[in-house]
């Protein structure tokens, strides 16, 4: 009888734990939904919260109500994070995860504030790193991830066509280190009308920034070529920027088409378990077999 | 004989609505054809006015002359307004659409400025409600909604596409906050070489704006990074937002290229049971039976 | 006799005529593609030309050689003018094309400025007359276009995708007004700390500048919101414009790409000379005939 | 006996120079990888040395470290040049050749410095040429080229597709030319209200290329139009250059899809004879033939 009692009651554990499970890491179900829409509320408006602190007129007008907000969402997503350990079915695979050590650094900041620690004589120093550590909690942005699920075709026709991006970013690499260098030559110690020295390509970092607003086509304007052959150089960079991103569009387009193409394959070959078979096929491209 | 009388008479009026509301809703035919070019004249002419008036300059020039233009096209409006409720086949929910709302729009502004409690004494609060008011006519040009038939196929691919494109945008919201919080701990509360507090990113807010402007390739250069730190961070961040457009352009292109091709195979060969047909075609392209 | 010399004579003309035709119209022959190099390069020198004496200091260094060259190559293009107009099967129909008349411009701003009309008593009016006349020079790069025989394909996906082309325009010009009149409402009339008015936004036309200069990404920087409501909206509209590119992008690529699917078919069906047929069709999709 | 020491020595000589040829031209081994990878790092340290050097703060503070580290890969990259022109099976062809050129000029710019020519009285002239030299040592980067083999597809469909972006490049050199000289004639010789004059257009290359840090999205904002009619052609300008960035990136699509349909089609099956199997295929996905 007591065995019987033992037994229903780890079933009941168990059958609580995994429908706060399904609730809490899938969305498949209502509750699970709603689950995902609140979770979605409450990063959001803490962020908000965040961002409203970091305002100097609103920090200064509602100083208790932020810091009331902070713990209430703070509060809210160790709760959140307790029960994602307890319910999860390998607790340590979800603390080393990508989400769960987002998700504990979410909440650590406000707790590392609150420490004795700070608490004491506040020197410039200390309320740097007070300062940065409370930025930290802008990262909770982070949060929202658990929700691009919809991500996964996305992220696998960036990763299939890794090697082409990295053969562009090495390319942009190349112009603007090489761009960067021609400009600190040719306007780098330059000096206006008056006799004062024009900055922005003393050194070829620096350079190298400028290269990098121009080929991104961002052009702030803070820096900009005074010299002809400088700005015969900066126009060619310019149409050479234009035209680089259709590279990338490209690239990352066919790989779209190809996975939309490839995407259309659902089944398995009966005889080898082989996938990846294209929609008008009748027979396993791999063994011969029907499918 | 007076019951024929009436069926006639009813018939009469049945047939006038209903070729007014061929001419009024539908293009196919010429008089629709042309009611649409004289609409679309008269709101691009009558945005132009709007426009006018905002011009200090033409506005002392010619006051009456803008004040008659813009009543005349009002009543123009009313007059397409009033067209439009008659002839409509179920009135109320025209009246209760997004065009019914957009019509009403734009002939409220003009009536609304005209009523006896605007024309007393001209407070600044009042002028300042006027004058929103009277920007409201601007927004007449959502009339052109009308003509937008064509639009539907892009749309269709854009909502097809909606949960990547959310899944975009959300990527850019977390990353423009990141960055965002960033910048505020690197950039905040700088000065410059004369002691002078440099503004831009003295909060959250104010450095996500910066952000979304870099992210964007769009650049002003009111606000740019002046540490070594803020200006590599910001390279980075223009390489991402580079990038980053490749994304869903590839998205979209994908979906109305599989859009274009799905609209061409419907039909299903009744001899080899072949699919993919092209829309126009008549027999099957693979044994030449007839579809 | 006399009849079969004139025969010959006849003959020898329009092979004369036909042989010179081949040499200025096609560019299959070698010597046509010499003449076609030949002339790309006296257009890209006149061009330079009219640039290097609009340069005040080059002006002023060599005032003949300038002239000189002008002369020599307007003189260039009267001949090619000439010839086009003797050697082309229809002279009329040539003279009243596009590409007659830009050649025709190419030379007539020379002779225009030669007239004695020009010579009198240089008034600052005549002198702008003059100077708009010589710039119109510059027009003479239009020739280029005769060497464009490639751009047929593009010029047909871009003609076939006008329609969805259209509605992307009307939709950005629709959110240009409307942003440019509510930018014009939040930023107009603003004062910076100073008390002096920022201009910029100041009528719903420069507001319109503004927001175009914003949604095509350019950001030149010299009009920009001041106020936080004001850069909430330009962060929006930079979005907006970051992500619409995307549309008329997808549309082209799909429009090319079904060209080029299009383009694989070269077969005729031989029994409803019908064109247009798949590339791994084997009978006719619209009679079911055997390919 | 000799003789097969010879024999022997020579395999020996033969052997020891293909072994290395495979380390050094090829990234197939774990150890022609490995030599990939401390190449690729040598490179980007070279490369980081060169720019901290440009650095005033940087160069100031470690000169000798610097000087070490220059010879330190001067002499790495030597020792490579001289292994290359060893191993290389046609040494003479790898010394002309692009990546023999590239690698020379990494190495030259050091020893050149090193010359006694340059160790005299310091003048302001030689120390130009110095400083052009030592920056030529930038271009160190281009021996990233090595192991960009992955680019070979991107070679080809922008190879493919050279006539089209020709025609694409052309049509941007005509709007430049035809906007520039335009707004040249609009806004040249303008004063600002205080009477002084508003450079930037001042003639046309100035206004070129003003047209095209618009055209390409840049804007810079160091030069912009100032009068109505300048404004109104900039923004018609923008859209133009907005609208133009989807022509390339349509084509360079339809290519590199093109090419991705390509790649994949290769194999006829030899029962049934029907092409377009997948590179991976090993039986035919129509008749289950074995390819």
């Amino acid at each position: 009888m007591s065995k019987l009692t033992t037994v229903s009651h780890k079933d009941d554990t168990r059958s609580w734990r995994e429908r706060w499970y399904e609730i809490i890491f899938e969305a498949d179900t209502p509750a699970g939904k709603l689950f995902d829409v609140l979770l979605l509320i409450a990063i959001l408006l803490s962020v908000l919260v965040v961002m409203c602190e970091s305002v100097e007129a609103i920090r200064e007008e509602y100083p208790k109500l932020l810091v009331r907000a902070e713990w209430f969402f703070t509060l809210l997503f160790t709760c959140e994070y307790a029960m994602r350990i307890v319910c999860a079915r390998r607790p340590m695979r979800y603390i080393f995860s990508f989400y769960g050590i987002v998700d504990l650094l979410a909440i650590l900041p406000t707790y590392i504030i609150a420490l004795p620690f700070f608490e004491g004589g506040r020197s410039a120093q200390r309320l740097a790193v007070i300062r940065a550590i409370r930025l930290l909690r802008a990262f909770r942005i982070f949060k929202l991830a658990h929700m691009l699920s919809e991500a996964t075709a996305l992220r696998q026709a960036i990763w299939s066509a890794r090697a082409k991006i990295a053969v562009f970013l090495s390319s942009v690499l190349i112009a603007v280190v090489i761009v960067g260098s021609a400009m600190h030559l040719i306007e780098g110690g330059r000096e206006n009308s008056e006799g004062q020295p024009i900055h922005g390509f003393d050194s070829i970092p620096e350079s190298m920034y400028w290269a990098i607003v121009t080929m991104t086509t961002v052009g702030y304007g803070d820096v900009s070529p005074t010299t002809a052959l400088g700005k015969a150089l900066a126009a060619c960079m310019m149409i050479l920027g234009y035209c680089m991103i259709i590279v990338p569009t490209g690239i990352v387009s066919a790989e779209l088409a190809h996975a939309g193409r490839k995407g259309l394959t659902t089944q398995v070959c009966p005889e080898c378990m082989a996938e990846g078979h294209d929609s008008d096929a009748t027979h396993c491209k791999y063994c011969g077999g029907k499918l």
